[in-house]
């Protein structure tokens, strides 16, 4: 499990690294970011891991999202991943942009020729923390997941899959119910084949629905969002918890789209939101 | 004086808008971006113009700087530009990074074919506050100015050529003694021509020497910046400023670059001092 490192540079007195690695669950050489807060000089931190959305790397949050600021305030270790693995060049990989490279929707592929390497689902719930815990310093213990957009359904879904990996979750304008909508539908369709039964396992929705989390989900959601009312779906996600008896703080945001400038807005309390949960 | 809107989007309660113009100073449409704050609904705020570095355009500030949570805050307009002309296709205009396209330096070229076009010292003192103090809600007597770099070389000059403009300047590593260095060197032989004696007109520290600014100068300098000792030479600031009796506030910050990692960390204080400056 070595990892190289190719930059670090200080950052609001904690050090934003980007590494690389050999990647067991996808085959391939990923690279991810970690932001390291001051406070790590003297004891271990919480770990907060953010999933980017379509097209994005693991470049995008620490660029756009003005997290590191309030990160170094409160503690907190922010570590983030590229959205798919890359340099394949499987058939067809790099034709969408919304599909293959870019978007690999936190799943586990089970279609040739995806499944040999579109491993996200595993690499993002299993060998990165393994990973970020052996080479920086966190426990275990003190895990968080939030993500936007696709990332936001592979939070969701990560944390719905591995409740007890976790302490606190949350969500920038999420893909909610990725089965109903055209975004979820050629993913899923693609990855896992057409058997809509296979998709349940990664739809957000329908896994709250079957059970609640112990801890609550924070979900902001612009109401400018272009992508709302065709992909994303929030109130699918409401629904379920009613149903299940999940607590969440769903807030539609007047005014806002489904950027950055939206995500930056809103990042102090989710990463508020997070540290409140994974203090102590 | 007319605007082009290309896009505007909601950020901590303001807009965050970027657009177009023909400008009469470079003979080329123009793009520039700028964050009106939530306090502009009910009366003009200052307005805050930030000048860039090698190679970045309108946007780099707006996405990197992390400035726009402040500024919302402290109810400061932000207003940034590019880096040079851009679409003209003269010789060698794109060939270097340091000089030509992104590389304007915040002059007003005397040399041809440059002397049509690049002149970024008139559109930033002249044209684009107009443009601005027209079309969105700011009083000409309130402007603030810094830069990063190759645009903190232009904030200082732009205030010291025209101190009454503005009332108050910063910088973030700025290239302090361009005709000392390789970088300003190269930029003014080409702009100016090769009689030295025209360089000093765009010379921080020269200008300094001769004339105090009415008002106080922050500048922040990492000192890990890999730039420090070939490019930026803060030190002749500091003795321009010792010369003519100058306020000057030159931090070293130990283990920072050059970097936007470097100027996010320091924004606040930028922020808060130009505000404390604009008040009233």
């Amino acid at each position: 499990m070595a990892i190289e490192t190719r930059s670090e540079q200080l950052c609001f007195g904690g050090v934003q690294g980007f590494y690389s690695h050999a990647s067991a669950a996808t085959g391939t050489e990923m690279r991810f970011a970690v932001f390291v807060p001051p406070q790590a000089k003297t004891a271990p931190v919480p770990a907060l891991y953010y999933l980017a959305g379509l097209t994005c790397t693991e470049e995008t949050f620490v660029i756009k999202a003005g997290a590191q600021r309030l990160a170094a305030e409160l503690g907190l270790m922010l570590v983030t991943c590229d959205t798919s693995p890359r340099g394949l060049n499987l058939p067809g990989e790099a034709e969408n942009w919304d599909f293959g490279v870019g978007a690999g929707f936190y799943l586990d592929a089970t279609v040739a020729p995806w499944s040999a390497h579109y491993r996200m689902g595993q690499y993002v719930a299993t060998e990165l923390p393994a990973l970020i815990e052996a080479h920086f310093p966190t426990d275990p213990g003190r895990r968080g997941i939030f993500g936007h957009s696709m990332g936001g359904h592979g939070a969701l879904v990560t944390a719905l899959k591995h409740p007890h990996r976790y302490k606190s979750v949350s969500a920038f304008a999420p893909i909610a119910n990725p089965v109903a909508v055209p975004w979820g539908q050629k993913a899923f369709t693609n990855y896992l084949g057409p058997d809509r039964s296979a998709w349940d396992a990664y739809d957000a929705s329908v896994l709250l629905r079957r059970r609640a989390l112990p801890y609550a989900i924070l979900v902001d959601q612009g109401e400018k969002d272009q992508f709302l009312d065709a992909q994303l779906h929030p109130q699918a996600l409401e629904e379920a918890a009613s149903v299940s008896g999940q607590e969440l703080v769903l807030r539609r945001q007047p005014g806002y789209d489904h950027s950055y400038y939206f995500i930056q807005t809103f990042m102090e309390d989710h990463l508020r939101w997070h540290a409140a949960r994974l203090a102590g």
